[in-house]
């Protein structure tokens, strides 16, 4: 149960959105620029730097559904996000996806553990100074709302169908439809 | 220096707000109402939550210019923002204000780190579920701006006096104003 009063049928980030609304709609916005905004990193491999960041900080419900829409922008690819959760270096991503998810965990850490020699070698791949700002910002939104999400001990449905569903929504329609629209398959008048 | 190309003038978390206005305007917002929004805790008490768990995070800029709006707005008392960063359990503050920074301290840590036994404390203190809430959300948040600030190896003025400017500016015309309005003494014309 959570630690405060939220609507029991929201799970994870959704019921603290729910419970209040004027911080949900700055983070939401927050969120659909860096993971949807035009870019030349594509949204899969944002949401990829989300998914891995949410999975080190060991956050149940933003790994799962950030990992759901992963994969359904990168053609369904569900073992793929699983690789990059698991062993990113082995994964079937580009050298500078991996060099930028190096600095994303680091972030996760703490800030100062990125160093010069990160940078370096993601910009030795390619990596622009926005790809390189984004990763940081990314990591640090997500060391947020991983926080945000388990500090009100928020829960997470066991379902997988319900996270794809969720994530197609998403998808399609970005993040300002969590406070908004219909959610889970089981409750389809909500 | 910095790892990315930022405005050199800028310190802190001004310079990557400058360097990526899109991603500046929601957080800008999400910090407005959530330091200095209409709230049953004051100004000053959730500056100060910012300021410890900045502080924790050993975040040089964001403890110190939190410190220093802290500050302002508690009748000037630098005193009582180093009490609560060095022991806030000795310090000149209210019962709650203290469970609310155990919550906080421990949200900053993990957010399974809080327990049901720190919100119970919190309760008995007086604290709402929206205070609770609040908390939970401005620790996540500062988590978020330290590793914003210190992974991309930003800078922080020495002088304590930049601090005591900058507060009064932002406790004044708020946080929207940290990307639109002249900065430091020194360099009148920005």
């Amino acid at each position: 149960m959570a630690h405060i009063a939220l609507p029991p049928d929201l799970p994870g980030i959704r019921g603290p959105m729910a419970f209040r609304p004027e911080t949900a709609k700055p983070l939401n916005e927050l969120v659909d620029v860096l993971l949807r905004g035009p870019h030349t990193l594509s949204p899969g491999e944002r949401e990829l730097i989300a998914t891995y960041v949410s999975s080190q900080n060991d956050c149940r419900y933003c790994q799962t559904i950030h990992g759901a829409i992963a994969a359904h922008h990168l053609n369904h690819n569900e073992a793929l996000v699983v690789d990059v959760k698991n062993d990113f270096e082995h994964a079937s991503i580009s050298d500078k996806l991996k060099a930028l998810l190096i600095i994303a965990g680091k972030t996760a850490e703490g800030g100062k553990n990125v160093t010069a020699a990160d940078i370096a070698r993601a910009r030795e791949r390619g990596a622009t100074d926005l790809e390189i700002h984004d990763t940081v910002l990314i990591a640090a939104v997500f060391c947020m709302c991983n926080r945000y999400v388990d500090g009100l001990a928020t829960w997470a449905p066991d379902d997988p169908a319900f996270y794809r569903q969720r994530a197609a929504l998403v998808a399609e329609h970005g993040y300002a439809v969590s406070t908004l629209t219909p959610s889970t398959a089981s409750s389809p008048n909500r």
